[in-house]
């Protein structure tokens, strides 16, 4: 879930940069802009080569950024691909707030979608480039967890309004709403299905009101 | 889904070789023996070296079988493993029956679980493979297409027991249903939970039967 994808900007556009985390100007002088200028190239470099086409000297040649502070400052291609995935993770990304659960779980799941058939493929091809390192691999994981976990206030939210049982799993709740999209989109590779957020949302806020995500486990499942 | 994902074998093993489609010995004489030598070779490479240490002349090697006979009749890496994948979907596999819908999901989920977990990892590196090479992409999708299908009839004998509500749409609820094993295990790459299987089965059929499946989508969800 990273409804806050990197995404390729204008530099020039204030509005872009506030929007986009990976490269938005911080107020931080010099060793900030680097990092921007840096992370800027790299998600353009992704979107027009791949990750089989990033390499190091391209992306300090496209940020205008001597190759020797790319090589100190990120070491290889999967320290930079890393460094995308953790910016993109430094902004103030609030879950959806409708008022229902389902509507709030839809609103989720159109953010998905949109970051996950944007183009330049971005998310895309940074979840295809976690198969393939494990700097990426480890930080695409943190920037789930780290969304997974803001989105818990939504099915907080829910339960203070009566929509869910007691001791209802808010993760367990989460992965079932979203993980239709990924599967689709990711593995499967359907076209996207504008129904399919709305949906996936209509299953897990329904399952959730029968109780599928209270308490233990039922029984006789191990 | 590939519950019947191909798997190494010990090919002087009757039983292993009926198990596992990709490299049963087939009554076909020499061209389905080199076949079946290859596509074991190419399971057992995948396994060592994965996708990056993959190259046709160490399958060849392996296979032992003639370079200029595993170019001409697979030309490259990605017809190899598009070639593992159809050879997969060359079985008898069904999917569970065990008397219920939520049963048979469950029991549909276990297989999935052990098939991504399993030693050594080939079904992961087949579908970190997908990303990597267009043939082996569309061979992958293929399988999934196939299994899907034959999973339909599961749904079918839940509506035929009346455990469904009328024109429950079979896809969407084995997406639902299969979809949080394929998002936690590939994607977010969280140890096997041995509670999800039956977790997700359940969550799938709580939310059939309570409509989440039927007709038309919800009013106003596009």
């Amino acid at each position: 879930m990273t409804p806050s994808a990197p995404r390729l900007q204008d530099p020039q556009d204030p509005r872009a940069a506030g929007a986009a985390p990976a490269a938005r100007r911080r107020p931080g002088g010099r060793t900030a802009r680097i990092r921007a200028q840096v992370l800027d190239a790299v998600l353009t470099e992704l979107a027009e080569h791949g990750y089989d086409g990033l390499t190091m000297d391209a992306v300090a040649a496209r940020a205008g950024v001597h190759r020797a502070t790319v090589y100190r400052r990120w070491g290889d291609v999967g320290g930079l691909l890393a460094d995308v995935l953790d910016a993109a993770g430094e902004d103030d990304w609030q879950p959806p707030d409708t008022g229902s659960l389902e509507g709030d779980l839809a609103a989720l799941n159109h953010e998905i979608q949109d970051a996950l058939t944007a183009q330049p493929p971005i998310m895309a091809a940074l979840i295809a480039a976690s198969f393939r390192s494990e700097k990426a691999d480890h930080a695409q994981r943190r920037l789930w967890e780290d969304r997974y976990a803001r989105c818990e206030t939504m099915v907080g939210r829910a339960a203070e309004r009566g929509e869910l049982p007691p001791r209802t799993d808010a993760r367990r709740l989460l992965i079932a709403a979203t993980a239709p999209l990924y599967h689709q989109l990711v593995l499967l590779r359907t076209p996207p299905d504008p129904h399919l957020p709305g949906q996936a949302a209509r299953t897990a806020a329904l399952a959730a009101a029968a109780g599928a995500f209270t308490g233990a486990p039922p029984a006789g499942d191990a």
